[in-house]
């Protein structure tokens, strides 16, 4: 089957860059029905030997130095963002304004604003958006997802989730850009609160308001930088760290469900403990990144004396995306989150349909972020402004 | 070894009366080296004929209709308050005010009010007093306690601590006397947020303030009564739920750890999830009642390649309390933590020391509960008003 | 109501003694409706002083140094039988002919001789027997037994199961009792791999054949004794161990179903570790005593997608006698199972109806351990001659 | 770096054809440094059709419908061999003859004089050769292996391994060509066994002697055909099944350990539960494919009170081959095993150094695998004869 080409330009390339390349090379192979062949065209940074590096590295024929010389590139068909955080609205919104569509990293801005225009931006450009919240994309998240709105669990009482991470707890771990507000606009809020929420609002529904609390327990770092996935390298001297180091909120959804969402990076022993719980009135889930090919539910309709928390192991035939990979019990890991997630969205680019999370579910997200943040300062419940 | 008898009154007579009185019965088994005999004397109820089939269940000597008549007893010294919330005051006071020692069920008072003239009364009485936050006695969280204590977490910087119930899920289960607020003071929070709190405040240390939100999903139920346990009937009608079925918190402890804090009875699938995580700079600890015997550890200063929670069953000769029971990996239950806390508590009484925890754990566990509930009525942090 | 005395004279007074002492005293609390009192009458053994102090400890009104004139005493209906091994035999016989009841801890006998002569010595006499293979009355166990002989699970096919232990791990653990021959018979394999044994017998049905191995790693230890528990000292010297450190057989049930079984007490991690699984043609069980109050159970008929081992709390009042003792969720440990075994007996004893396990399971059980030891020589399948 | 191209000619194209396609493909996006680029250069089957959607599929260049032209062509180095077990050996000797590296799916052949008769060709011709057991390439049994080298468990007494699975249990499923002896050679002994037992083999050391048992719990299925991974269509009339179910053996380790092997199809609930416990003098080990990420870990050295087996997330840069893929916690899956194989695998073809497992490995499998078939038979144990 002849497939269409899909000319992939790329700003960033440190461990998403990773990720999100592998992805579209791999992609093929377990997506044979996806009448689309990602071409890995161009991959743009600053630093010319480290792009050339990742450029061989991760397969893109070229490399620019300068992303806007990529999005004024006419061979170029879709725009991935994986740079630090505050170059997303800058290059997003360049890049619809040349026609191409837009993938891009979470959490999608700096500031609700920059989220709005980014938003307004691809819809006026009529292209297609992606936020990359690929946990959506877990099988076990999407079979979690199928139940709810099956209506296996009934109304939703409640949502626990946390993210809980250890990699910064040493105090003598830098002050890498992920710990820089200039950079990164936050802390545990944006890089991993953020996900949690998208699951929730991917899950629950939308929140109405929060009341929050934000912590950075380690105030002062030795300077430094990112050297590849979460390693880091001092470089000397100190500097204030100026984001969170932890976040904590309660939340109201708009469907009464109740909220409580921690997001840190100093759990101790958990390397990348990405879980949630949800309880409804006909039954429970719970699911965990680290076990992300298991689903536990619970349903009070089990005969009476049987009932318990069953743990599904989500990779038999009829579980989402399951099929493509491998025979039931064996399982996959964090990079086919990505393979499933650009799978649907290029689904979507050729029959022109729109795909979640998108650009619209980046604003939600960026704005219960900052309504976190405003509770946090205010000390107050919050009422979540979405725009 | 002669022993001292120690002769009990008991006000109700109803699970927490089992549960009691059982731990009366079977203490001199384990606590062979305790100079104290419990004695059963006396029980006190409204209704006579449960009441004297309560005495001979239990193994009461007697039994009083008026606990006003047990009190002024003069065959009475601990008088052991087990009934609904609201009447906790007024006996405790009048038990105090004739020298009785004092034991009370928890939550210790409908209102800080009530908690603080309770605790002034057993201290201008001079006698021993104790409120039943039996879980501290687990032989987990006595561990978890001392490693703790010696510094092998370092400073904490999470508690997240839950307590998950499902046993008034169905909108059909009663409204029992745990359900009205004139009985009971406050719903979830009292009765199992209370429990989680008291578990932090043991093992962390004070709150300094609150944020909150309470919720009542099921808000009209037939009238009804509790049968025994956490059973209950119907008995014809339908009131209004004037108590919370879940309230969830964010709390600042006085040491600068952060909470996150979650009590409610509609969690499916989580019969008794009375369950914590803490998380310290050198290390975290995690526990849950439904498997009380583990306590989860995980220290930083682990082998690095080697670093993972540790699964340890807590019931070696040197893990507390351990000793007094059966060989390492012969688990023990729930019935035993009332063993552990009333030996410490008449190890207390017999040497005159003051054991925990007692009534000033009491009001100030009262503290945080009301603030919590003040923090959800004005929907902003509120500070925790010791008094 | 007024319940008939059942008065209790024991033989031996270690570990044991202790577990069955413990479990007459709380019988009644627990097991109301049971019309019997069990009254701790007499204790013997042959040390006064260590005697002495258990009667007090345990509660037992007199003592006797000779367990003869304990056998020949009006005053007594039970014999309890909880001395080292080569001492069960003739203890029981001579009880039968005093017309004495008799409970035996397990394994029953040194021998199959041993053991049936045991059998025959009580079904001459006509009086009640029991030998102690307490752990088919966890709560768990009996409701995995309601569901196979429901026919939930379907054909058996597998039986897995195993003890793990690792308290002699240690080469400087001393030779006590419990690793001489002479005194107990055997090693792992009349310790623990006839507990689950027992439970395989118990769930799935009779054995007809095995092959087996039987090793003992440490093969000279420090001569000493057991200090209580599983705890013990050293006392000068050193002696050859001439009992089994592990063993493992296969084995073909009468059913068809094969089963896997290993004992060991050098599985280092496992302080008490007894357990098994079943596959059936419709579904599976797991069990562990370390977490015993936990029943997993998989379906084939649950819903494709849904299918997993969910995890029971048999802690519900549906399930087997988990209603005597705390609502749901709030476990019960090792001591309850004695509890429910005299329950059950004595319940059999006033009702003149017979009680599993007996002493027929007794034989039974040591028939198959005979086979084991014989297939282990042989170094051949080798048939079990029931007897 | 300009790379080796190695290029690959695949006899077979079912399930673990598209294992070995996608690893070859993926392989060097996260092996960078291996100067090798493996080549999809032709792959051999004998239908035409399905062959030509195989070699779109997964990449080759183009095919051939019959492997003796595959093995004859000058354009190929490795020959890779995923047919049913009947074929591996004709195949593997004519790559050998032709000078061709050789790469063989378990269990290496029918019977031990095949395994020999290929072991002796690749010897004779001088080139690589690899049998696939994958498992052995999972990041923590790597990581297991290099404890046990390390001294970290002391002497090993016990290995206890089941491979257990459910997909044939429905009596309806037909008479795949995995069912049938003459295709196969063996039923749960070759496909799922040999891998436990080369997990053992390459962990603790060379088995002496077997004792077994196989079962065939269902004689009688309908015909039909794979359809792919391990799904299945029927095709009318039935057959006779002829190869085990179910297999059980007990082992006697070379150095003294005892091992007790199961492996099923018939454990229901268990998709793919490839699971082992190792238990040394200094500590114990365990894992599970269906978590393969994880190892759980046991040390006696631990502080007492405080010894526990750890869970261990073997995705750290330390943990063997983890830095290649994912930051700690981003969990790796199935498919990874076979690129870290093949990594290895091509790396020893470029240094000319023997890589393990190889011919000799798939030799002295088959020797325990035909000594266990023999040990059912004649009921007795039964010493490996290595050749």
């Amino acid at each position: 089957m002849p497939k269409r080409s899909i000319r992939i330009g790329m700003v960033g390339y440190q461990f998403m860059g990773k990720a999100h390349s592998h992805a579209y090379r791999d992609l093929n192979f377990f997506f044979e029905d996806l009448p689309v062949t990602p071409v890995l065209q161009a991959i743009a940074g600053r630093s010319e030997e480290p792009l050339r590096r990742a450029a061989e590295a991760y397969g893109f024929s070229s490399y620019e130095t300068d992303w806007r010389r990529l999005v004024e590139r006419d061979d170029i068909d879709v725009i991935d963002i994986v740079t630090p955080n505050n170059a997303h609205a800058e290059i997003a919104i360049a890049a619809a304004e040349h026609g191409k569509h837009v993938i891009c990293e979470k959490p999608l801005a700096m500031t609700v604003d920059e989220a709005v225009r980014m938003r307004n931006a691809v819809q006026a450009a009529g292209v297609h958006h992606l936020v990359c919240h690929n946990y959506r994309y877990a099988p076990a998240v999407q079979f979690a997802k199928r139940l709810i709105d099956d209506g296996r669990l009934g109304r939703i009482y409640h949502v626990r989730a946390q993210y809980l991470q250890d990699w910064i707890m040493d105090p003598d771990f830098p002050l890498v850009w992920r710990l820089r507000k200039d950079v990164t606009g936050s802390g545990a809020l944006g890089d991993i609160a953020a996900h949690i929420l998208d699951l929730a609002r991917f899950l629950v529904g939308e929140i109405g308001e929060v009341a929050a609390c934000m912590e950075t327990f380690i105030k002062e770092r030795p300077l430094g930088e990112m050297a590849g996935g979460l390693e880091a390298k001092a470089s000397g001297g100190t500097g204030r760290v100026d984001v969170d180091d932890a976040v904590a909120f309660l939340a109201r959804f708009e469907n009464g469900a109740m909220g409580v969402f921690e997001a840190t990076r100093f759990a101790g022993g958990h390397r990348n403990g990405n879980q949630f719980e949800i309880n409804g009135e006909k039954g429970s889930l719970r699911w965990n990144l680290e076990d992300m090919n298991w689903l536990e539910v619970y349903f009070h309709s089990d005969e009476p004396g049987l009932q318990g928390f069953r743990r599904i192991n989500c990779t038999e035939p009829l579980h989402p995306y399951a099929e493509r990979y491998w025979p039931a019990g064996h399982i996959i890991g964090y990079e086919h989150t990505f393979l499933n997630l650009f799978g649907a969205f290029f689904k979507g680019l050729v029959e022109d349909q729109p795909v979640k999370p998108d650009f619209e579910d980046g604003v939600r997200n960026q704005c219960v972020l900052e309504a976190v943040e405003k509770a946090a300062a205010s000390r107050s419940w919050e009422n979540v402004e979405y725009r």
